[in-house]
């Protein structure tokens, strides 16, 4: 992971900053499983386990508050 | 998830936030599980499932925290 | 869930403010599990695991830290 | 739960907040259970459990958070 | 747990804050099981338990969180 | 852990901050199992268990959003 993935946390509306949670959510996994066909394997997996899939949006929630909390919640475009 | 879903985080009420946070707790789902009728059978399953319920209603409650956050609390709507 | 049950956050005291999370936090399970004879089952069951009702628990804390933030943490009445 | 248990998140340190957050993750409990014996005989049980201790100090600790920001953090007394 | 054990949650560096923060976690444990001697044996458990060691690490998250915004994150010291 | 390990939570781009996350979130686990051997194997295993990785994913989120906070969201940086 030397590569820049993450030179900012500011995005254009709330959309996309939803889309950078589910990315931050995303390379946390990334880090413990580097192996990208182990990692396809499990998603395949969770994806039909409510639980997994529950548990997924939970870290989407959370990185989301500081994405938002960064952005100032995109207020101004309201 | 092309079309615009989220064009701000900003409701006219504390009501229409819960719903928004409703909302933003079920599309990190989607992104992971595309397949409607599978989440279909899955929200079928986990509804009799209180543990499933209980975590569902806690990925709701952080975002409800963003939403209200954003929203100022609705304060001067008291 | 069309009529109004969440007009604002404001609560007089602190108490009645965790009566509002405990409800905030019922009302997602309900938006799941609308067969109320249904959430009757589920909440008996879960009433005699000390895992669920931690759990449940959790999501009040939740939202009761959202509560508690809208009303200025009821300072003036401390 | 009629009579009065939580006029202010006010303390007057640190570690009275603590109790206080332990009392608020625990009165969550009492409301879905109600049945005082029936939870002595959950909590006998989970103390021996350590999921479920550390899913509890999960809980208090969600509402440590409350009462410390409540109380400015004490940041006067340190 | 009557004598003193937390007259603040200021402390000199990030480092010593975390270390506070695992203390708060751990004394919610202590609080339900009082007993040293079942908590040594609960933690050499845990302690080869995946699960319960990240649901451990999460607690003392929250409690980081709460002490690294009492000392405004140290940030005079950066 | 006696040695210096966390001097400061300010870190130069958000990228950094979120290796810190992981960093922190890593620091925990080692505290209540310091056998390196042991941690390695326990790795080993829920880098293969979807649960395991969203929940250690959560910790980094929680993490991330402490440093987040304390370095003003790099928002100057964006």
């Amino acid at each position: 992971m030397a590569e820049s993935w993450l030179p900012t946390l500011i995005t254009p509306d709330p959309q996309s900053g939803y889309d950078l949670a589910v990315k931050l959510s995303r390379v946390a996994v990334k880090m413990t499983q580097p192996d990208a066909a182990m990692r396809d394997k499990l998603r395949a997996d969770y994806a039909e386990d409510a639980d997994a899939l529950i548990a997924a949006s939970q870290v989407v929630a959370v990185h989301f508050q500081t994405v938002a909390a960064a952005n100032g919640y995109w207020r101004s475009k309201g």
